[in-house]
């Protein structure tokens, strides 16, 4: 066998790394939302900006709105989506990579950000005993968010490591 | 021929893919903005911001400014000058993984975000029978764009996958 | 020697890129700070969101608070921290893919977002004789920042090239 041709087989079997255009993409996407939970682009996980759920549905016999709670509540649930999200992909908190938090002026706290609530229930999930990774993040107010009753939109970039 | 030789001719040729700092960048970018349209990294594709172009452009001669229309007219406009970038580049809107919009009040909503107007837009591009490929997505209502006449500025990812 | 063993020799050593998980994520994290300065994600360096440093410190025996600066300097002043995180990780300015601006309402301006003061200090950095490349880039004004002497905030994605 000729020292050319295990190059060449070699090279081939080498050729899916180093060329362009070899990412395996896959949308995490169902028929009804118009966008997709999260988007796998090779080992990058984009998630979509998550809100809380509400703590208590709206109930239309009783006449009662969905009950969303204040900045600490909301961040903790839309991180417990995400936390959800991630494990469903096989991955967990300690793979953020970034994170971008939206939030909204708190009516109970004077129209102001809380960012004390913020942390309240971030901190729970990155910088732990358990699970000490932190990602880079960046933090701002915006002006109003897509769900009139929304105090936090949080988006996350996870990566599966090594 | 030693089985040495041949794991050193294969290990070369894997080189490039198992070492750091191996990603080609390349910067889309012209003399007169300060800003590049956008940034490949590998496969992944960076765009910036973008912007409505005017429905009809400003003319000096009559004292007309530039018209941009509502949410849902620059939104499409926006998404279509996203489209021909990604063309440009040989992908397309199925290639998107990630995107963020940001919403400025609309006049002609009351000076409320026009989710509507965004998403009326929005579905034209994705999700569709021709291309059913949703992003990951962010959207929220910032304070002010830079440009005082835009209603939507909309960033995406896009990836070049296999 | 058969063609088969070599062919398994060199799939062996080309696994690392063609399988999924095989990034290296290293976080620049601290144990004061609740988040990463920074993540690296294979050749990928996401960087916190930065602020600018105050130009002048408090002075508690004087009882007078930290000055920080008009949008220009607080621009500068991000822009050289973030040069500064690069240099430690062996990038630069040249190395910035794609860079998020987030600005407050300026005092100084009418409570607008200086666009102009922005543009003043970024363009020492990018688009230069010396260091020519340009990221993509989004730049929109927020209802506030974390902190409220803030009046800029960035963040960028910096790729190790080749």
């Amino acid at each position: 066998m000729q020292m050319k041709t295990i190059l060449i087989a070699a090279a081939m079997l080498a050729v899916p790394c180093a060329m362009q255009g070899q990412v395996v993409v896959k949308h995490l996407q169902g028929p009804t939302s118009p966008i997709a939970a999260g988007v796998w682009a090779g080992d990058t996980l984009y998630l979509s900006g998550q809100l809380a759920s509400p703590v208590t549905p709206a109930d239309a016999a009783k006449g009662t709105p969905a009950v969303y709670g204040d900045t600490k509540t909301q961040a903790f649930s839309a991180l417990t989506k995400i936390q959800a999200l991630l494990k469903e992909q096989g991955l967990d908190m300690k793979d953020v990579v970034k994170m971008t938090v939206f939030l909204a002026g708190d009516p109970a706290n004077g129209g102001k950000l809380d960012f004390a609530g913020l942390q309240a229930s971030y901190t729970q999930f990155f910088g732990t005993k358990d699970q000490p990774n932190k990602p880079a993040r960046s933090a701002v107010q915006v002006a109003a968010m897509v769900a009139p009753w929304a105090l936090v939109e949080i988006e996350v970039i996870a990566v599966k490591g090594k």
